[in-house]
């Protein structure tokens, strides 16, 4: 480098800028590099670090939730999965109530397997059964209370990184504790009542959530509509993705689209013996593997993966899966899985891309 | 008036001109003043009429159909329930089909007694029965069989006098016969095993009709929805309209909006004993008395009403229900009002209004 | 036919009810049959009449404005130029005013010849020129006043038939007389100096009317608009909507859409010698010739016409121009069209459709 | 610490886990505490360094761009004015070429003096000139070309760092040189005479850019957008955001949004001796003093700024202005600021927030 030239760069240094020229090969590549990497964490390794921090790490303010986040290896450390999204595994022991906040951050959580929270949105109370969606939107007062004498696991996703990247979050305090009332353990959520019917929307209430209103999907319905859709190709119809595939997106009653501004969350069923074509997309995607067994694959990795395993898809990553195959060809031998990703941030800015 | 000025006015009229001023009352009131009548007709009336009909009236090409139109007594003979609205009565024997066609007009069926008739969509056979509201947007095929051994009357709504005024009306002949594998009787249409799970979207198909893609909107699921606003209302929480009077629309689970372009479909029920506030609004509303009874009010109108009978609010006049009085509380003594109106075209035009 | 059915059809009528399979052919048709007709008003005959309505008929309270409607003459003489659309030249005399009211009806006037007169809407006046556009959504409240020594003409459009016959219009008299600063005679309204920037929004007010904010689109900018789409295909670019055939649309800065719910405007200029290809929508338009001279077909008419004729075209109705050939190849010697319609209500209604 | 909390965070490290309770703090904070700083760099200081590395160092492929990004002194020598957006001054010699790229970056242009550069975009040539704004959405072929004997200098804005940070871009090259017919140096783009009238839209083309098809918006309309606001405040009307304050925002005549999916642009005048009142909003801003001089103050920074320089907001940081009081209340003393944000993202994805 010439003298002059060195001189131009402690110019730059100097008054705190950067040339382009430079830089523009890892700013402006030619198609998404991912910062993370594919991972997958086994849910027999999860599990039982979730218990141990039960027995060994109060719940409460200060910690709020005994959340333990999936740090994807490639992000330096931090409690991310994903550039943009937060996944995690909670943990509440019986008669454990993490106290109620609000935040902007917009939550979900999934339910792969027991029973026995009520998570209280807005002071309705919620089951969490295994199976059900609970998502929530931001800005809505929530706390969790164990009702039961065992403990409870359960999933967690939020936009955490990409409204700490942009700068965009709000955190409240809510009371330490909920109420009587609130420590009620109804069926059914007050609005799964009001909004949990097909196609109905009730009259009288307007909900001012950015997001869905509906508090809970229900495993049953999920089932049957993957179930259906796998009817339905056997029968010669339309309905599902691609040959033994189904999938659902789960959907805001109030305008059909995503139930979170910032989240999207489907889940896919391969038929038993089925594989799904390898697709990519702008953005990530973070997946558990709800039931059954089989082979997934996310750029180069492969793994084989059962119930609980959870992974994550980067940007542009191609993923594909692959049920087990089996000798019947019953549904109940397939695989499930549910998925959640940032892609209505995407849309949202004429962003997003997919190909296969 | 001056000769000067009936020279002008004979001016007028040879140049195909009107002046506004001797005009301008009629066409520009301070509020709608509806051309149409508050009117009803009894179930007891329409039910034989439509009965002796099947006996003497062919259905097929030429007629197509065996509908008949309330005609608002008003309207100068034309089959208009108000001058937006049809309404009509439809009847098909043991056995018998309608032939396929389609429309620009949008439409829906409801049903307020039996069952045994399919309406087939788009090749897809529905099934009709008590308290299913089945809407299907303009230009989808669409046929109906009987395909048991006897009659069934239903009643249909739809835009005609709308679109016939506007002029945007097409109309297409189908196929003469459908196909064996359409006459089929499926407990589900494909439609429903598709778009009938709560807040649940297939993520494999995207319809292209500008309505709803579900065609039945069952009645175990109205049932329940009007059911649960009133339970929570008994438990002192949000969700119905006002007291004693629960309510849901039809929505379209792509979009959340109505269920058709042009015309609004909803469910009301009254707690026994229960009396809704008076309201008016812009368009026209039609009611069919699904079960109970009571009295409405339409204007200075009031009639007593049960099972079946069907009755027009014109624009701009004031409605409300009763339902009867009893010694229980039991919501099964309440009445049950399903209800169509031209709403969305006003809200799309900017020109809704309505006030108590 | 047989006594039975006679019976039938005499308790239809006893109970207001009209059998859909005699009527099906009109009410139904295969695409849309304007009961309007294609008609064309000269100018030269309209201005006479206007200008002797001004020497014998008072405006004001009561009469509200001196406008003067086209009647389509197959509408059974009501003041329709199409089913839903109105048309009516408007005359105010030297010194003149008209009363302050309001309307839900949407409306605009459009100048083809003369300057003097200010409409004051919501308290701003606005300065009337030739070629000028203004359009005012329904419910602001306007008035008109003639500051010169001459008397003024301008077209008026607006939807009365189609509020008319969907029974959704209100009305309000305001103010006898508006305030002195109101019959100030500004060179720009005050909608214009805020709205009137190409691509630039004022970010310190926010407009409640339902149409566009900009009161004023003048002449200038609407003449550059079109002479710079035909330089552009002399140049050999994109731009014109045909070989000779520039286009514009009067949108709304706030959303990009059409200038008023129920009501597109636009203006078509042909190169001298161009003719435009035949042409059909569904809903009604009506055009006024702003300059230039040719000939124009509605349906199976042909009419050669000249400054300030207006026609309309029936829903439906094949529609083309053709302007004047000439020797020299000058814009000046086109064809200049001022063109409004009902599109848009066919558009938010998913009805529109459109054809060659 | 205990061995047993020891070996669980062990066991988190091994696994990829990071608890929540250690981090919440950070991740969650009560409001944005933005990673970035307040900054100001000075146009005395970057356009020298500009100018220098003209001299010293070629364009052209490789290097693509001769733009010197600001660096955020806080966020690690990245090339991100903020943790969302990019600036930069490029420069470009007399007679040198940008070669043609695209990329899913939104970008824009600036000029804060000079003129004699032509942005050749989708091979439309678009002059550059003092106070001109060009936005150009994602995905369009661009490049750029210096057709004077003087070397021009320009500013650029892109959300770089978003698209980085949330790996959605893409990249490609275009041709190495443009075509001669692509080398003219029209007065005005083709865009500009399609959609540079106010209020007129073409209705023979419809654009596919995300953004706005507006490809300049050029200083004489924007000055006297803001000069009009400060007249009706003059005459006692509404009109400028607070008193001495008046604000445009640049926007899409498609759809009268933003004229970039993730950028919004504005500009504000601030009257001789006036303030404005502090505000804070999520996400970040980027101004450059367009002319005057005066104070500003971002969070609890103040500095005293001129002609050229340009400064950071970062998010819910407090940010006012403050334009030099003068003897007389002639707009040309008072202070000139061109805006650019990441607001669209957050009004988006329902993030926005603001506060006084």
């Amino acid at each position: 480098m010439s003298p002059e030239l060195e001189e131009l760069y402690r110019g730059f240094e100097r008054e705190m800028l950067v040339p382009l020229w430079t830089e523009i090969g890892g700013l402006m590549p030619s198609h998404p590099q991912s910062k993370a990497s594919p991972h997958l964490w086994r849910w027999s390794d999860l599990l039982p670090l979730a218990q141990r921090a039960g027995e060994l790490v109060p719940v409460g303010r200060g910690g709020e939730r005994r959340a333990i986040a999936l740090a994807n290896p490639s992000l330096g450390g931090r409690p991310f999965v994903s550039p943009t999204l937060w996944a995690a595994i909670q943990y509440l022991m019986p008669g454990e109530n993490a106290p109620e906040h609000r935040h902007t951050q917009h939550a979900f959580r999934f339910v792969v397997e027991g029973e026995g929270v009520w998570t209280v949105v807005g002071r309705d109370p919620v089951p969490m059964r295994r199976g059900d969606f609970l998502p929530q939107a931001g800005w809505n007062w929530h706390a969790h209370h164990n009702a039961t004498d065992h403990p409870m696991a359960w999933i967690d996703g939020l936009d955490i990184p990409f409204q700490y990247v942009t700068e965009s979050q709000f955190f409240e305090f809510g009371r330490e504790e909920i109420s009587d009332a609130e420590r009620t353990t109804p069926e059914r959520s007050r609005s799964q009542m009001l909004w949990g019917h097909p196609g109905l929307s009730p009259i009288g209430t307007r909900p001012e959530t950015p997001g869905t209103p509906l508090l809970s999907y229900r495993w049953e319905h999920t089932d049957s509509a993957l179930s259906d859709q796998l009817e339905l190709e056997r029968l010669g119809f339309d309905g599902v993705m691609e040959p033994g595939h189904a999938a659902v997106r789960f959907t805001n009653p109030i305008n059909g689209g995503d139930v979170l501004p910032t989240i999207r969350a489907e889940f896919h069923r391969l038929r038993r013996g089925s594989e799904s074509t390898p697709r990519r997309e702008v953005g990530s995607s973070v997946y558990q593997v709800f039931d059954g067994s089989g082979s997934v694959s996310v750029g180069t990795e492969t793994w084989s993966v059962s119930r609980g395993d959870m992974f994550v898809v980067p940007s542009w990553k191609d993923f594909s899966a692959k049920s087990e195959a089996g000798t019947t060809d019953s549904d109940s031998g397939g695989l499930d899985l549910f998925r959640f990703s940032d892609a209505p941030i995407f849309e949202a800015l004429a962003l997003h891309r997919s190909g296969t």
